[in-house]
């Protein structure tokens, strides 16, 4: 099974890094690193590359395609190569992905066109001008579409994923491996349970800037 | 604030890449990648690369120390250029942390004797063979010297040292960012909540291997 993630400028690390430390380790898993050029791509905060393996054109059929978001997804929602192989590897994908703002991109390549869907929760509004439809849950399933909530999402996805993909017993493995058994000092992680003034502070610009967000 | 990030052949990547996502967002924060030579640096799973920025002698003094874990941390139980670096760094830092079995490679070099640490459930034993009193907490803190257990701690470990570094208003924005409302989807993330029969497999290995952590 050959998993796909892509790498773009400015995309946020933990979108693409959570999935991949469980799906990587699914059994006869090769997890390939995608972008326009093979080398290392640059994230959001500029201070991290990771290396891309292939370019676009040297993964023409994944099995799975992981779309991760982050600042960089606004460069990519007007066609191109990254949407056209977007839509020609889903063709033969078994299941299309995405975190946070990946879903953005996923939607303006016209594969979310009808479906139910999620992204980061300052971006959610988006979602139904690019044709797809709101679906209020941290990880939405619609057929062989999975899209995740903002950034750390991603993790909950991918188990939620493994589960499908190799069943629950080799799930729970995973997630014993990772020792997956959150304990978040606040309660903030989300615009329903974080203090209204924060979220108000995140909607307004003022949060984000100061959380190196903006 | 310069954080600095140790890098290693065969680090896990939810390690370092979770801690980052929080701290590398700090108001000031500078962080660099770290490792003997600068360059691309391979995962454990063996398909991820994550650029090292700097060599060792280029970072003398940052302000907080990050070691991740991995199967690699096993080459690093010896003194040579990395425990001289940590040595030397912890002279003068203001934090010195890890997540999973980096607590390993901090307590090899010395500085967590009698300290109380944690590291990944299953290296756990270690400890105190290294000279550190094994904290049976997520997050551990003893002074300035922070650990966190197996692999996702680190995001707990970073928001709560968010909080002590920047205060708690700055640390919720941050989680509010990362959107970092966990929901597993399983119950299954430590060898206390975990399937007792697949806690046991772990231990004997054959979950490791079937998880593809060994």
């Amino acid at each position: 099974m050959q998993l796909a993630i892509l790498l773009f400028d400015r995309f946020t690390t933990l979108d693409a890094v959570g999935p991949y430390e469980v799906l990587s380790r699914l059994p006869g898993a090769e997890t390939v690193f995608v972008a326009e050029q093979a080398g290392p791509v640059t994230n959001d905060v500029g201070s991290l590359s990771v290396v891309a393996t292939r370019s676009l054109d040297q993964v023409p059929s994944p099995d799975l395609v992981l779309v991760p978001g982050g600042p960089g997804q606004a460069e990519l929602m007007s066609d191109g190569p990254v949407h056209e192989w977007l839509r020609a590897a889903d063709r033969t994908s078994t299941w299309t992905t995405s975190v946070c703002t990946g879903s953005l991109i996923l939607a303006a390549a016209g594969l979310l066109t009808g479906r139910r869907a999620t992204t980061h929760w300052l971006a959610v509004d988006q979602l139904p001008t690019l044709g797809a439809v709101i679906a209020d849950q941290r990880v939405v399933i619609d057929g062989k579409y999975v899209t995740a909530a903002g950034v750390s999402a991603g993790i909950d996805m991918a188990l939620t994923l493994a589960g499908r993909i190799a069943g629950d017993e080799l799930a729970q493995l995973l997630q014993l491996g990772i020792e997956y058994d959150p304990e978040p000092p606040y309660r903030a992680g989300g615009p329903k349970t974080a203090p209204p003034a924060l979220v108000e502070a995140m909607r307004g610009n003022i949060g984000a800037v100061m959380s190196g967000r903006a």
